[in-house]
C-alpha cells in the first residue's frame, strides 16, 4: 500500500548486545569529539513510539558533558513570534558535541496535519537549507524515525494510561494519532519523502519491538557517524587546496555617484520629520507584531553608526536593540557562523538593528583569510537562505550599504586622528585594512551582487556628504517600511 | 498621610533643557564604558507614569551600541518556571555597557497585591542580594520610580484608550491599578521603603508632568554616574592592597576518613538497584515540576565524573544536562562570574549537574589569583544567596565534594600517563595544580566549611577507592532526594 512507512533497513544488528553497540558508539563519538566535528541526532517518530528509550541507549557510553538532549519543553527557545527555524538554531551543536534533539524541528511539520502547502513547503525548504549548511560546515547529520504500527501504538498508549509516568509521555497528540492514525501515515510518508537529503538522509527504525529498535538505532549511528568521519576527513584535506573561478562583473561601486549632496536648510527641515515618520512606522510595526531586521555595512567611517543613531532618534528605545558586530568569541567560533545571528534575530514586534553582520563573512573573513575560498563561498547562498527564512515568517529585510570613496576616507582617518573626541574611532585595524582597498571592493562589490535580493534588498547609499546619507537611509527606510506593510495587508 | 509615596527629592533641573542635560549624561556614560564599568537603570514606576517617554530621553545620547532596554514581554527569559530572579540574571549589564530594565524585576512585587508576605520577603531579599553582589563587583545602579497622582493616571488612561497607541502602553494593570489606586499606593510605599538600599537607593519621581519628570531623571542619572564612577575608581584602588584575617578552624579534609571500601560482589549488587531508584526518583522530580541542581567539585581525579556518569547511568537523557565548568570565556568574563552559572539554572522538573560550578570562585581563581581578595571573600556570602533563591523556589540542592589523598592522587596521575586510553586526562595544568596541593587544600577546609548550607549541604565523599565512592554518592542523593520531597509534601 502506497500509504505505509516502511523501514528502509532491514534489521542487521540484532546479533550483537545493546552494551556491546554502546561501547563502539561510545568510541566512534569519542573520536569525534577529538577532531572537534559536531554530532547533530535527531530522534523523531510516531508518539509512544519510543524515542526515550532510544535516546537513553544512544547516550549511554557518552560523555556526560559531551551531549546534551534537546526537548521542546525544556527550552525556550521553541517559540512561534520568531522565524521558524531559530528555534533549531539556537540549539545547534558546537563542535566536538554532540546536540541529540528530541523530536526536532520536524516535529512542528509532523505534528500538525492541518498545515497549507505553502506553509509546508517553506518550512522544508528552511529544514532542508539548514541541514545543507550545517552538513557543508562539516556536522555530521543523523535522523531516526521510528516507526510503530497502529495496533502496537494502541497497546502503548494504554499501558501508559496505566502507568504513573504518564506525564512524560502521553499528551494530546498521542490520543490524535491514536484516533488518525492512516491520515497520520500518510501525512509522514510525504514529508519523510520530502526531507530525505543525500546529506541528511532519514533511517526509518521498525520500532514495533523497543529492544531491537534501540539495537538498529545504535549499529546505524556507528555507521553514519564513520561514514560522516570519513567524508568530513576528506572534506577538510580538500578544503585546504581549492581553486575558484568567478568572472568580474562590473563594478557598482566604481560607478557610483557619491557626490550627492543636501543643503543644510534643507537637512534640518526634513531630518525631524522623517525621524518622527520613522518612529511611527516602527511602532506600527509593533502593533502588527511584525519583526524587523535592518542591516548596516559599509567602508570604514561611512558613517553606518552615525545612520543609524539619526534612524532611530525619535523611536521607542524598547522597541530594538543595535548589535555592533565585531570579531566572534571562542564560543561563537565553536558553532556555525550564522549561530550568533540566529539568536539575535528580533522576537514579532521588535527591531534588531546590525551594525555589521553576517555579511563579514564574505568581506572581512574573505579578505584575511579567516574562512577557506570555498567556505565564503557559499556563504552567499547560506546567508539569502537565512533571510529567506526571516522574510518568510514576515519580517521586513532590509541592508544598507554605506559607503564613501577611498579620499574621502583618508579625509576622515586624519580628521579622527587630530579631534581628540574622535580618537578612539581609528585604530591600527583601519588602516590595515585600508591599505587592502582594493580587496575589500572586490569583495563588496561581488557581495552586492549576489545577495541583492527581492526580499532583502541592498539600498546603496553614497556617504561621501554624511547629511545626504542620513536623509536618505531614513527615506528609503520609510519607503520599503512602507512597501511590506502594503504587500502584508494583501 | 502615611501611606502616601512622595518623591524623595525636590525637582532640581527644570532650568536645563533636556537636550543639555542628555549631552552631559552621554558624556559621563562614555566615560564608565571607557573604564569597562557595567550600568544598571531601572524605571519602574505606577502604569502610564511615562517610563517610556523617560527611557526615551535617558538614551537619547546613548551610543546606540552601547545599550540595551529589556522589556519583560520581549525576552523569554521572564518565565516563571525558574528561580525568581533568574531572569533578571540573564540580562546582567557586561562592562562597559547599559542595561536599561523597563519595569525589570520589582515589576513582580509591584504587579500583585496579593502576595503573601513570606514570598514578598522572600523576593526582596533575592533582589537585596543581587543588587548587592553587582554594586560591589562595580556596577553602578540607578532604580527610578515614577509617581503619578490618581486624577493624573485616570486622565493619561482614559487619554491612550483613545490614542493608535494603546497596545504598548494599556493593559490588565492599568486599569487595576486605576480601580484600586489607594491599595496600590500602599504596597508600592511599602516595598520602595523595603528595597531602598544604600548601595541601590530608589529615586522617586514627580512624574505629574512628563517632562519636567524626564529633566529630573536626566539630571539624577548624571549625579548617580559620578557619584558611582568615584567610588568604583576608590574601590578599585583599594582592591588592590587588601589584607584578609581569618582563623583557621580545624582542617575538615586532613581529618577524613579516605579509606572506606566495599566489595567487588557488593558493589555489583547495590550499583543497579541505586542507579534504577535514582532514575525513578529524577523522574518524579520531573512529574512534580520540581528542579534539580547538583554540583560536584573535589580534587583532580578523585573521581567527580565517573561518580556523575554512574549516578545517570539509568535516568532518562532528556532530564539532565551536565556541564562541564572550565574557564570562563570573554563573553562570561565580561559580566560578573555568577551569570554563567544562573543561566544554566535548570527549568522546573530538570536537572543540572555542574561537574566544577561557581566554587572555582574561591578555589581556582583564589589560589591562582584570578580573584582578588575581595573579591573571592565576599563570594562564600554570595553563593550562598544564590543557592537560597534556588532553594526558595523549592529546588533540590545538592553539593558533593568527591576527594582522595595526595598519594592517591599521585598513583592516578601516574596511571593516567602510562595508559594511552587515559593520556587526555593528564594535562601539564594538574601536574602545576598538585604543586599548590596545600594552598588548594586550605581553600577547600574554608570553603567547605562556610557554605555547607542547611538549604544546600556539602556530602563529602572519599574517594580513595571510586567504587566506595560511587555508591556513597547515589545513597547519599536518594536520602537527600527523597527527604527534601517529604518537606515540599508538608
Amino acid at each position: 500500500m502506497a500509504n505505509i512507512i516502511s523501514t528502509n533497513r532491514k534489521l542487521e544488528f540484532q546479533d550483537f548486545k545493546r552494551s556491546e553497540l554502546a561501547e563502539r558508539l561510545g568510541r566512534m563519538a569519542r573520536i569525534c569529539s577529538d577532531l572537534n566535528i559536531p554530532i547533530l541526532i535527531i530522534v523523531d517518530g510516531w508518539e509512544s513510539s519510543g524515542r526515550g528509550y532510544v535516546i537513553k541507549d544512544l547516550t549511554r557510553e557518552f560523555a556526560a558533558k559531551n551531549f546534551d538532549v534537546a526537548v521542546p519543553d525544556k527550552d525556550d527557545a521553541w517559540d512561534d513570534s520568531y522565524p521558524f527555524i531559530r528555534k533549531f538554531w539556537v540549539n545547534v551543536p558546537k563542535k566536538g558535541n554532540i546536540k541529540i534533539f528530541d523530536r526536532s524541528f520536524y516535529y512542528k511539520l509532523f505534528e500538525n496535519l492541518k498545515l497549507s502547502d505553502k506553509e509546508i513547503e517553506s518550512r522544508i525548504s528552511s529544514i532542508k537549507n539548514t541541514e545543507k549548511t550545517l552538513f557543508d560546515d562539516q556536522t555530521i547529520i543523523i535522523k531516526f524515525f521510528l516507526n510503530v504500527d497502529k495496533d502496537e501504538q494502541k497497546a502503548r498508549i494504554k499501558a501508559l494510561k496505566d502507568s504513573v509516568k504518564k506525564d512524560f509521555y502521553i499528551d494530546g497528540l498521542d490520543k490524535d494519532q491514536e484516533k488518525h492514525y492512516e491520515a497520520y501515515e500518510k501525512h509522514f510518508k510525504k514529508l519523510l519523502e520530502a526531507t530525505d537529503f543525500p546529506y541528511a538522509p532519514w533511517d526509518i527504525i521498525d520500532s514495533n519491538d523497543r529492544k531491537a529498535a534501540s539495537k538498529e538505532a545504535l549499529g546505524i549511528a556507528i555507521d553514519r557517524l564513520s561514514q560522516g568521519l570519513e567524508r568530513v576527513i576528506r572534506q577538510r584535506k580538500e578544503n585546504e587546496n581549492i581553486e575558484r573561478t568567478y568572472i568580474k562583473g562590473k563594478s557598482i561601486l566604481k560607478n557610483l555617484d557619491l557626490s550627492k549632496e543636501i543643503s543644510e536648510e534643507d537637512y534640518q527641515k526634513k531630518k525631524d520629520r522623517l525621524q518622527k515618520e520613522v518612529a511611527d512606522l516602527m511602532y506600527k510595526y509593533y502593533e502588527k507584531g511584525i519583526s524587523q531586521v535592518l542591516v548596516f555595512e559599509g567602508v570604514d567611517a561611512a558613517g553606518k553608526d552615525g545612520a543609524i543613531e539619526r534612524l532611530i532618534k525619535e523611536v521607542d528605545p524598547r522597541l530594538y536593540t543595535v548589535y555592533g558586530i565585531s570579531a566572534p568569541s571562542k564560543e561563537e567560533l565553536e558553532r556555525n557562523y550564522l549561530w550568533r545571528f540566529y539568536t539575535k534575530l528580533p522576537k514579532d514586534g521588535y527591531v534588531s538593528i546590525f551594525s555589521r553582520s553576517w555579511y563579514g563573512r564574505v568581506m572581512v573573513e574573505r579578505v584575511e583569510g579567516f574562512a577557506k575560498v570555498n567556505e565564503w563561498d557559499r556563504a552567499y547562498g547560506e546567508i539569502a537562505n537565512m533571510e529567506k527564512e526571516i522574510h518568510d515568517h514576515g519580517s521586513l529585510v532590509i541592508k544598507f550599504f554605506v559607503t564613501i570613496d577611498e579620499d574621502e576616507q583618508l579625509k576622515r582617518f586624519k580628521d579622527r586622528q587630530r579631534n581628540p573626541d574622535k580618537q578612539y574611532k581609528i585604530t591600527d585595524e583601519d588602516w590595515r585594512n585600508r591599505k587592502k582597498w582594493d580587496q575589500y571592493q572586490e569583495a563588496m562589490d561581488e557581495m552586492l551582487e549576489k545577495t541583492n535580493l527581492a526580499y532583502a534588498p541592498w539600498v546603496i547609499v553614497g556617504s561621501n556628504q554624511k547629511k545626504y546619507a542620513r536623509i536618505k537611509v531614513m527615506e528609503e527606510y520609510i519607503k520599503l517600511a512602507k512597501e511590506h506593510l502594503k504587500k502584508l495587508e494583501k
